[in-house]
């Protein structure tokens, strides 16, 4: 009946931006990635995401495609009615107040929408990943940091003025770690990527690691450093889950990031200790998964987003 | 132009029944409370619940005042769509898995709506006190747990299957207190008014408090023990805070029971602590304040509940 859509989507991270061209139901058609210069000016990163959405619309035209608009995820908090960064970002030095629709949609003649990453990591995840078929979805991402996507009823939750669905910020412990968001003992200083890295060489093994597939690997083959460490991280990753399920009793919650392919095992665990610390009737009810579209759930989602907007904005 | 509307509204808590007849602006024509019998078999608190439907629609008789619905809070998880209590509550013996609409409508021939009772409280400072005008409001109790209600754009938020909002069982230490919810650390355990009296008394002062105006009392006179207790109440409770304000980015944080009513001195000392282990994005944008209605919310609450089911379920 109704032809297929196509919406570029563009995911701007710490060390990448990913970007492609994707249909409404989730194929993508290609996709790339180029360096952040998370220390340029932000002329310069609106000067490439420009170029990213030509490059784009080149393909498109190449392949006969009509491209009907353009998702973008960012880090920090936006106003995704004018497609507006607010404020300054943890790890992109000039990237602060940023109105990022109204620059690229003057170079680029394409409706521009703009959200967080993380909530269109989730986007990704709930439209055509792990969340699919479900309504009221939580997808936390365990990263450098720990980012959080809330779906209610089918649409992202966002707060009352775009600053929500911040799980990497719960408390989980009142008087733990300092983190770099001014808070304390929050659960990304625990159970991020990066968290289980420097907990495990504070360990002192013989050799330091440098990412989580390291740990999991010695954890798999018995390693007593990476066991100790690895458990601890379990209880702390059950502790921020079983509090997101009292408080949202969803229907699935997702875990995304390398952490979530560490195996079957590691991911039972983690259910376990979660079942233990929650609520029965809220437990009884949630499915815990992995993500399954990897590092292209941001793009995906980026896409889905645009095109969402788009058909609500009557454009 | 268009004519009052008026609902019974039943509180049912772990001693008193509270009930009343309210206007659909939020008077209280009239109202009493009954002892609850917690202990009582089910069938027996469903016969004094339609015997206070009775007195009130005799009332409403006498006053020439036409009831319309009945609404009703209860502690546990309510299916709201049948008004049907799913499984237990933790200080009801008998008081599980009960058909309160069903019975109660075929007793008192009027619409009955039932909901959880802090679900319901939340919803009564949203339409008539502190969270008026908002439509982002969260809710917290302290009393001898923390009840927690979430209203996003102006609906109550109970999750997938109506266990959500269970904000007194977010974990605020992941190693902490064992709670009765089976969870560890829940914000509850360290942050009721049950836990401020407990861990007062725990330091062993000369007599022990019985509830928390006592504790106050003694914090305001300079009393050495009550500050330290009330300074530590103070960091649990600015942890929990600090979480749902950076999950929620609400407008409004609702703090009710006993101990919102503790001063200004120390809800300015609450707000302090918080901002400072909160985002400031959404830090900056919400409102810390006491409840207003006391225990009248839960009443005035039910009877707006059920004034909107109605409405909404066009009968």
């Amino acid at each position: 009946m109704s032809e297929k859509k196509y919406a570029i989507g563009i995911d701007i991270g710490g060390t990448s931006i990913k970007h492609g061209l994707c249909s409404d139901d989730g194929d993508l058609i290609c996709w790339d990635s180029v360096d952040t210069q998370a220390d340029a000016p932000k002329e310069k990163i609106l000067d490439s995401l420009a170029e990213i959405l030509e490059i784009n619309l080149g393909i498109a035209k190449q392949k006969k495609i009509e491209v009907n608009a353009a998702g973008i995820g960012t880090p920090g908090s936006v106003d995704i009615q004018r497609g507006f960064l607010m404020g300054a970002t943890p790890n992109f030095v000039h990237w602060r107040d940023v109105p990022i629709s109204e620059y690229l949609e003057k170079r680029s003649n394409v409706p521009v929408f703009v959200d967080n990453d993380a909530n269109l990591m989730a986007f990704g995840e709930y439209m055509f990943g792990a969340g699919k078929d479900k309504k009221d979805v939580i997808c936390i991402t365990l990263g450098t940091g720990i980012g959080g996507g809330i779906i209610i009823d089918g649409e992202l939750y966002r707060g009352s003025y775009f600053s929500g669905a911040e799980l990497g910020h719960m408390t989980i412990h009142y008087a733990g770690r300092k983190c770099n968001c001014g808070g304390i003992g929050c659960f990304e200083k625990y159970a991020s990527a990066s968290a289980l890295i420097e907990d495990y060489n504070s360990l002192k093994p013989p050799s330091p690691c440098r990412n989580t597939k390291q740990i999991f690997k010695l954890y798999y083959k018995g390693d007593p450093l990476a066991k100790k460490a690895v458990d601890q991280y379990i209880t702390y990753l059950g502790a921020g889950l079983s509090s997101i399920i009292n408080i949202f009793n969803p229907q699935i919650v997702i875990i995304g990031g390398g952490v979530s392919e560490a195996g079957e095992d590691f991911i039972q665990k983690v259910k376990e200790t979660t079942r233990h610390r929650t609520m029965s009737t809220s437990f009884n009810k949630v499915e815990i998964a992995a993500a399954r579209l990897g590092n292209r759930a941001g793009m995906l989602g980026a896409a889905a987003f645009a095109l969402r907007m788009l058909q609500k904005s009557g454009k």
